[in-house]
């Protein structure tokens, strides 16, 4: 099974949901300034997504990097994984277009943490397959991000409802916290 | 002939194909969480057909892996099938949004149909492509799932009217039944 | 200059071309078969157009085969053709839902016409940059297909006010005859 | 960090970003001539964005290829860029069917300047990455276009308001002037 297939489907699918989010922002029917103002939180819901799915393209990518053989198991957990990224957009829509509602909040949170579960699982997948000395097992060492990011998306998603304030703040984290590229990936890979 | 192109094309539709279907799945109006209520059965058909989706590209592309030489017939047939794939999106909508009604379930039935059909024309000109010791050709065998797709298809569409029950447990059997991807393929390539 | 990038980005704008016309066959709102009557026109407007994309993109990597060297003129003659090719959703879409009206059945012609032209500039651009012994153009001969094509389309487009049947008898002419793939330098390729 | 990754992903996006530019022009009701009259700005407009996104595509593979070390910061740089440059369908279609409103005309230019900042930025950084020794920043010498540029879209969006007219030269003298695809950056390559 050829990586470079599965790594250029993913890359294609995920440019296109990263674009495709962006015909949400529909446009304004007058000419004015003012006709752009209830499109902020459409936008600012359409800027915090994308910096997700860069952050999952960029992520996707440094896994991908330390993998060696592809199983049928693999292949599904990342079309699983892509399945949950391809309803971002729609999170994203919704969320932005009803001005961050609590319950488009806690929906929102829920994709996210689908998300970060088919993560968790194709990462593991991958490990598994790469047996004892696996690459990527070293790179993520305990994998703080990896681990804590769900527990995150789950207190987001209690909030939601009550002080969807918080889940905004917690989304906003978790992306920062993600922005950076996983160094210690590029670290262990460097030192082999 | 490039296989690669031809690899990356088919791969470039079928990403479109399997992302575009999302945005069948419109945002509602409402913010609550009955409004989500009425797109469960445009979720689930989403979901089965992006499982049928993720069934093609993998078999598409374990076929592609035995191909050297492409011609004209195959490149048609390779157009041909992703002519029908790319009518998936529009049987998956329609389904969904009338609750898998009788002659909507007949229609999906039609164009699985049509593209278990495709399939098959594609794998016999690569296997003929390949004279004799066609490699495709020993990998799959007796090709049992390949000739019981369609008639399990034809069988769900002569259903889809009367109990269209039947006509959807069939699809989701077919669709189990070709989750596994191809070991046929891989064992035999493995062999060589 | 990079002559996969070209080829990879033409691909991807072809992909989503072809992909995106499916769009514009709109899900109808019952769900009785006789819903479907009125799509005809625009399936088979659809048909017509994904084999006619189809004979660009597979004499579109025919002709790049035979490239070498890229050039800003053969760049932007490509990313011309690709403009005119974008339109072809657009034409389809308009003469499908109107039953192939006299109007859309030209507009349809000057689409067609202006890619013909766009494929020719190209074709020479990629001849002269090929100097004496150009591969191209041993291989196109006479060229007597990409000749008469613009010609046809434009005998179309004058009837296709007064019996628009004409035009489409020629649109469905041509596209035959590009359908088999051009032998001619595959022929000349494998001489080499 | 793998650079056909990150301009496969690149270019996946210019596709799908210059290709559902074309969805905004909508199929008109009518079946006549006087139909298309009213989308004759929005495909104007269609054609100018299609330039711009043809410079960006053509100027960005260029630099890439002075490319060899990915870090951190240049991939984000770069999807700072593909954000901005998804932002110009929704500028086009807004400016478009409007007929060059006074607003839109802005808005239009904010997006270009935005464009123009993120370039610099991922251009900047690219730089820094190669050391003293820079082949991009030999190839780019002055880089007069690249700084002239933001400056110029400052003074259309300056005038859009008042006299709208000259903010549309502007934006197509500006992209005439990058229509030339960047010597510079081949001459310096050729010479290594």
């Amino acid at each position: 099974m050829n990586k470079t297939r599965l790594e250029a489907f993913s890359d294609g699918v995920l440019a296109i949901i990263i674009t495709i989010m962006v015909l949400e922002i529909k446009v304004p029917h007058g000419n004015e300034l003012s006709n752009l103002k209830p499109l902020i939180p459409i936008f600012l819901s359409y800027l915090l997504s994308f910096i997700y799915l860069g952050i999952y393209w960029n992520n996707h990518h440094h896994m991908m990097h330390t993998l060696k053989n592809i199983n049928g198991g693999i292949l599904w957990a990342n079309l699983h994984l892509l399945f949950w990224l391809s309803l971002i957009p729609f999170a994203t829509a919704w969320n932005g277009e009803n001005h961050f509602a609590p319950t488009t909040m806690m929906i929102y949170g829920v994709v996210l943490f689908m998300n970060g579960i088919a993560y968790f699982i194709l990462q593991n997948l991958i490990i598994k397959s790469q047996g004892d000395n696996s690459l990527l097992k070293k790179a993520i060492g305990k994998d703080y991000k990896g681990k804590s990011s769900p527990i995150l998306y789950l207190i987001a998603i209690i909030f939601a409802n009550s002080i969807p304030i918080i889940a905004g703040i917690i989304y906003i984290f978790v992306a920062l916290m993600w922005l950076v590229p996983d160094k210690r990936i590029e670290r262990i890979i460097n030192h082999q």
